[in-house]
């Protein structure tokens, strides 16, 4: 017997109909013995239907006031599919009850819209699993200090899912989503682009944060931090699947170090355009100069992804980094205002018409060549690489948005991606 | 300065520009220096779309289980709607929190769908208000000392809305509602009814009860045990109306007595179709009876409206009570199954083609020829009277539900009931 967390996203509890075969789905493990927990997302559309009514009624300035009580708006939405996913559990015959992230409770900080989770009482949830009980628990939502309710942000029932895993030690979270797995990269841009059957926390981190839409990044590193055995699985097989067999499918996320040696050093490409760069021409190059530019922007809670500093030449220096392209127009209004007048500098130049494309593998720094390799593919493609920056595992460039498909399918074709799996 | 409580209800809350509407409305009277409370309910239809994705999904059995769902379920309805109010309102430039029952708290008994509220915390809704802060709270909702989120039953947030003036001392609560007040009768029957600028609280329970829908029981009777001044009017007059003239229309349901001396004897008719007469043929006329007879029916957790026990003859006696139509059925089976046999009688005799008619007055009974008014009224148009029961401030006979309006009307014009209030 085990304990096992399923998490299932909206469109799986699209329907009554689906919420039914996903009752059926959990009916089966925890007939086969397991004790179960499932976090669902709000059935598909919801969210969006929600926040439509709050943008028709939206103030000019969204205050923290404004986000509580978006937070109040969207959580209604995982709290309906939870109560209707308990409620087909009762019609299978199981003992089943639903959680609101504030009943667990899911404590969190309190930012509003992106909150964060701090603790999770486990008492209650392990009271209603000995007494024989399939838990239903809201993902997407905690509750702050101040018993006000808080949201994780989009695609926050993921880590939900993962957090209350860790929080009841449970030996596998299932993510149930509309693909069967992680892939090398997107099937949609490549068609010869291949499932992994491992993928290591660290890659999958990168994956994530690159734009691979599969998990949310918060919910990874919430797997990676407590040790979480994470598996991303097909919610589109047939719910009466062979148990041992579903259980093997989809992609496994790992922790052991040794399963990376036998694999390829490049285990997937991944890409957005979610990204805009902005790039100050003429600092002067002296310290400060980075934290008077970030620090104004980081005031303004705008996320800072890519940062790159030249080497200067007559006391001035070029400065360029990427934000959310839905953050550009206010970062280059900051800058602007507040940042520019005071540096002396003339100029900020932005371009939203870029794409971020990186290769994402364990190891790849002590492989040499792998990042030289990328650069002349993408050379012989005639792409002009605008930024690069590298990790321990990942080497990314900014292009021109227009090259992103064609890049990330040579690249693919370079790294031998199309190979199976070792 | 007051400290005021307004309630709207679903069609209040119907869209968008509706909303705006209520939250221009309850900035009007924040803005002339009122501290302000709003309770408002569920989207119109709302409710009904959450209730019929749980009925697609139930299980056979109506268990405690899925009664707790339902209200997990159901009481996203109120908790979206208070957001959006709230956002509104702050569209308006007013400073505006929402909080769900559990929020505030409005602690309930663990009876899910029909909760019974216990107490309501008022130290965090004071200090919001105490701040210049409008306060919006769900209608209908609740948590019990489990934390469980129960409701209060249809039309439960007239009751969150007396209750919530109540525990807060408001000079007045306002119920906005799609009628401009209480009326002698339904207008829809008898286009001569007349709008009461008064009613005394005491009718109003009656009218309530009796079937005039115009606010649910359970506020009244909420209203009368804390003395909440209570005001039904209109929400479809222009959100700019003078505050003065808006604060003085639709019916004020009054406490002094002395206000009831200058008005008629008989205020309203009111009348349902809600009921069913069940007869107990050949009762034996003895001790308990009507003890066995109830009993059961109160463990099938059947309500049981009027009740009428002949004088018996040759030691047996006749028995009849009337059921709310729904559970008509139920009631009969119970009584087949578990009473009859007990009993040595013979017959129970049903009929779900009744209605129910009333004359609400305070200080009926003494008045001499107030009820015999009535029976010569319905006797002079041939209405035969099947059950006749008497209180106080009311006399309510049964008859042929094809008589209803006919009825309604003769005894409407037979007590002046068109001719101006004093």
């Amino acid at each position: 017997m085990a304990l096992i967390v399923h998490k299932y996203g909206g469109t799986s509890m699209g329907s009554p109909e689906r919420i039914k075969n996903v009752a059926k789905r959990v009916a089966k493990w925890a007939r086969a013995g397991h004790q179960m927990v499932v976090v669902p997302s709000a059935m598909s559309g919801e969210t969006n239907r929600l926040l439509a009514l709050a943008k028709e009624l939206a103030p000019a300035k969204e205050t923290q006031s404004y986000m509580r009580e978006l937070d109040m708006l969207a959580s209604t939405g995982e709290q309906a599919s939870s109560a209707l996913l308990a409620i087909a559990l009762q019609s299978e015959g199981m003992d089943s009850v639903s959680y609101a992230g504030w009943q667990v409770p899911i404590r969190t900080d309190s930012a509003f819209t992106k909150a964060r989770i701090e603790s999770i009482e486990d008492d209650r949830v392990r009271a209603d699993l000995n007494a024989g009980r399939v838990v239903i628990i809201t993902g997407f939502q905690g509750v702050d200090e101040s018993r006000n309710i808080t949201t994780l942000g989009r695609g926050g029932s993921d880590t939900s899912a993962v957090a209350v895993a860790a929080a009841l030690k449970a030996d596998e979270c299932l993510i149930y989503t509309d693909v069967d797995g992680v892939y090398t990269t997107d099937p949609r841009v490549v068609p010869e682009a291949r499932r992994l059957k491992t993928v290591s926390f660290e890659e999958m981190l990168e994956m994530a944060s690159l734009g691979s839409k599969v998990l949310q990044i918060r919910s990874v590193e919430f797997a990676g931090k407590y040790k979480v055995p994470l598996r991303v699985l097909s919610s589109f097989t047939p719910w009466d699947i062979n148990i041992q067999e579903e259980a093997k499918s989809g992609t496994l996320i790992t922790f052991e170090e040794d399963t990376q040696m036998e694999q390829a050093v490049v285990s997937g490409i991944a890409f957005n355009r979610d990204e805009a760069k902005i790039s100050i021409i003429g600092v002067p190059d002296k310290p400060g100069i980075a934290y008077q530019i970030l620090g104004a922007v980081a005031e303004g809670n705008i996320e800072v992804d890519m940062i790159i500093q030249n080497i200067g030449k007559d006391g001035h220096t070029d400065f360029s980094f990427t934000v959310h392209r839905n953050d550009y127009a206010r970062a280059m209004d900051l800058l602007k205002v507040k940042v520019l007048p005071t540096l002396g500098s003339t100029e900020a130049i932005g371009d939203t018409k870029i794409c971020k494309v990186s290769i994402v593998g364990i190891g790849m720094r002590s492989h040499v060549g792998i990042a030289s390799k990328m650069f002349r593919t993408l050379s012989e493609e005639g792409i002009n690489i605008q930024m690069i920056s590298t990790s321990e595992i990942k080497t990314s460039v900014v292009i021109d948005e227009k090259y992103m498909e064609l890049a990330v399918r040579s690249l693919h074709k370079a790294f031998d991606l199309e190979q199976v799996q070792a």
